[in-house]
């Protein structure tokens, strides 16, 4: 089958022709209808910021496709079933997993990372990393539940616990923030604020309803202009990474207030005055992946019409656009939210 | 009436006759039994780090006595009742005081800071910051309830969340930590580990059962060493404010784990590697006194027999002693946890 | 000033000029722009089924209206502020109390039955039992925020424990109910069912926009109903007091799921095969009024557009036609949601 | 290997010989130390009131040994390791287990009753049901954690939601519900009240120092005698499945209370005045077996000492005497808490 391989020491993917895997009694054969590109390859790719613990290895962690074989284990799925792929793989047996909370598993294997992942034609998978994809959800809107609007939603209502109501800021609207900003609407926000260095990032969060959006470049310390905006921050989210933001940021919350770090950067976290942590008694979390709640209430939130994601697909593309999709990303060409990667050409009626 | 009077840029506290205040319908007058001596007054007069909205003020806020008289609207109290009183005094009508988060009202008071405290031989004070002190808990102990064991038991089962069987590590073992050791244990931990610099403060935590003691001082990485002793903590709290503490604290902590704050200190907070925070889903919690659930539940916990306060009780000290208690609690001399000043005399036997 | 006033035997309300109370330091005077006719009004007045402690008392307990005077205490609240008033009264003392669970205070006072109420031109009241009601919020429908919309949003977020994408069922969809279904939706579920026995309810539901209205007069079993339905229920709230209901229910419910006991009624709970509430892990819930966290952030759900009101009030009525509105209400004449009661006259421009 | 397996309408085990089952590659095979004796079993056997879906079937569900060989699939267990079988066990795929409540997955099988069991010399099981069992926990105290010791615990912790220092009443203080009795204690009640129709139950809830032991036959009202007592309580958890006793009870329940059926029982469930569970805000809960966090949590208190069994374990038998052991204990003859059957002769150093 046709995949997007990345080998060591190289910024690009190559698409070259590689052996189908064996099928084990517990697994499924998923036919890759679509994979959504995001940041995170960019780091591996274009960045080496993050090496692999083996090469070569097929990208793609965002997928959505159709059941083609099952094992002879395999008791949920059958050929011809429409699927969602979990890209956090846990290994199902530790404490952490035992629980449902896959995404702290010690040997997490992630998709498209530490095992082969879904810019393939094909993808085998074990069961229990497969959810079911009601009909009215589009395959490409199904493959992004996978990270973009999982990732979010967990760090929305299991880490930062929203409540109805709260006033939400978030930090940096690309891929993930974006889905933060219409989640938060969703569960109940009463003020979203959108916050970004990028003006096309913003235009996007305008489209999502963000009830504000602040351009960073133009303020000098946003936690002053939250603060005149909202009258007091409940839940804040970064993706950005930039956690130079968090001092400024935190002069905004309320008491009692939580700010969520989920964009992965490299620079030190401070805090000149640590005594605003406590004063306010202020929680400052770290929200990692999804578990395996955030999936199937996505689905349910999806089919009962209180999530919308029509505007979060930006355009599609055959598995050999794969490394101009990620260029266009890593340089916001197109004001991208999703790319999406369709292996196996469009993705017509299933 | 005789109090301990602190005067603006003054160290030490002044032994003068005061007015004694008048009671309002709803206030209840109160004779001093016993009030702790608190590492937080000396922020007040031998270091001068705090300062106060208006002087004089009389100082002292770990309170407990007996009603001699009450406000003609007063329902709950009646004269000869013991008390304890509560030391942060939230305005009782804003929507934090509302949900019983008196600690976070923005308007709150603290007793011997904001308004006159208990390093008198009364007090008068509305009936809705007394509890009633059951005949089973002394004086001296029940005075101590209000903040220095209130306060850890807030950061411990309000903040940190403590489950059974978990893995607690306690920095700073000076009287607010040292009660952190001895409840965690009562709240079902599996092991305390105790922290700090001083050998006295180690020997304290020791008599308090924890299950290890580590110098700080002994010690290149602290959190390396909580790893070698425990395989990962999974609640950690400091009472030590040395926040430099944190990034190799977190070095040991599990996935899921929390790390509260709650002492006070002036260093700043840093992070070098906040992906960490990330990594693990680590909870970094403000912790800020004590809301209204401390106090009656320490109260039944205490006549249940599940906690025992004996070793906290340093040395009992008429109200001219306070300026000397003050220092030596400063400079740690006779290893206190709480001296206790009896501004009327000997406790007796009520 | 002129109020609707309940006589010992007496089955209707006597408009009749009582004084005005006097002001105490910490009390706030409103003159009352609306006051809701409420079915609970019944039991105390047609039905006689609801004795009171005193009699005569003023009846009325949803309230909203303008601060005319303040007591020398009072902070919060000045001349010409708009407010809606709380309609339960905790002791503010008490272990419930401080804990922000007023509505399981023992000494509860209710307006308009335990203590004079706003069936009435002015209200005397304390500061700690008002809300500042924003401008964009008419005064009739934030009179009822007071209990017609308070008491189910207690029942479904703090009690049902409402997560979005949840499916929920609503028993009896009068002036409570009905609100239920409302809310519900703004807090996220993902299908609504109102179940009734009386047509215009069922009309009203569909007004509020429930997925599926069941009359219950029409089905067997509304258990098998709401199973081939919705393919299980994650919550069932009652407020028709039928609990006879309750096994019938329960056969939809989903594992874990929750049923909450709102409706008062005087029919006996039977369950024949308790098994099912274990098998299933089913928690049955009561859940009473509510406590001081419902209306501010009703206040915050209503000016951020998640909650719309507009479909409650059915129509305005001045203080003479009070007894009026009772039967009407008792017959369900004119399918109302909730009649107005308008003790100054016209809600005018303020 | 031997093993003592229940045919269709036999209501007594017949020892014989059976074949091994194949080792599958995810599978470990156990040789079992202990396996503990329990009244569900009684069910099956004596009283044949719970009906097999298979026979003949191999009963035993509270199991612990030492594994003996592993699938090449398994990773977390090695030859020799010393485990404690998981009795519930999920599919591991649908939603509910995801979450880690195996306990209410539709599909879940119990060993001894819908799959072979452990009165048996081994057994082979997929390796997520076993978990590790620390050399200081002997193998008859370890085999109980299964069952007896786990299932009150999940009642009392994660669907009871004790807090520290409440008033905790238990119904029933046979094999289960004594273990409430010593779990209350740990997770820090003020009061455990112990009731009972059994004066040997009570003994044993003395010995598990239960503050107070009510003999069922010896007082009319339950609810009247607890309220003496104790005041008021918190939590009340029933393993008799005499529901009867809930009315009674309730008169007792502080408000916010909680009372929780987890015994099994053919008796119906009925509240002559609902209104009671809406007046006090209870929560009525269904509890089910436990989930995956109970054992290890449960470990974790044994080996730091919080947890102490050692009253639990009767007397140990041959495999031979499981029929006796039954009758024993449906005769409550000898005062049993748990009978242990070592199938593989004395349990020995290991």
């Amino acid at each position: 089958m046709k995949a997007a391989v990345l080998y060591k020491d190289q910024t690009h993917l190559r698409i070259e022709d590689v052996p189908i895997p064996e099928l084990k009694p517990g697994d499924v054969r998923v036919n890759i209808k679509c994979c959504g590109v995001c940041g995170s390859d960019i780091h591996m790719t274009i960045h080496k910021q993050v090496r692999l613990r083996h090469y070569p290895t097929i990208l793609g962690h965002e997928a959505s496709g159709v059941v083609t074989e099952v094992g002879s284990d395999v008791k949920k799925f059958k050929k011809g079933d429409r699927v969602v792929v979990c890209s956090g793989l846990g290994c199902g047996k530790c404490r952490q997993c035992l629980k449902g909370r896959h995404n702290l598993c010690p040997e997490i294997n992630v998709l498209g990372a530490e095992m082969n992942g879904a810019y393939a034609e094909q993808i085998t998978i074990e069961e229990r990393h497969l959810y079911h994809l009601p009909d009215q959800i589009p395959f490409d809107q199904g493959a992004i539940l996978a990270d973009a609007v999982s990732t979010p939603y967990h760090a929305l209502k299991f880490v930062g616990k929203i409540e109805p109501g709260e006033v939400v800021a978030v930090y940096g609207c690309g891929g993930l923030g974006i889905h933060a900003v219409t989640l938060a609407r969703a569960l109940g926000a009463s003020k979203v604020i959108a916050l970004d260095v990028d003006e096309g990032a913003l235009d996007n969060a305008g489209k999502y309803k963000a009830d504000e959006m602040i351009d960073l470049r133009r303020v000098r310390n946003s936690g002053k202009t939250l603060q005149e905006l909202t009258g007091g921050v409940d839940l804040m989210l970064d993706f950005s990474g930039h956690y130079s933001n968090f001092e400024d940021a935190m002069r905004a919350m309320n008491p009692g207030g939580r700010m969520v770090m989920a964009g992965i950067g490299k620079h030190p976290f401070k805090l000149t005055f640590p005594f605003m942590v406590i004063n306010k008694q202020i929680s400052v979390l770290g929200s990692l992946g999804c578990d395996s709640r955030a999936i199937p209430e996505l689905i349910d939130l999806y089919t009962s019409g209180r999530l919308d994601l029509s505007t979060s697909i930006t355009s599609h593309h055959p598995l050999e656009d794969v490394n101009q999709c990620l260029e266009n990303l890593y340089y916001r060409k197109g004001n991208p939210i999703r790319f999406i990667i369709t292996p196996n050409g469009k993705i017509g009626a299933q």
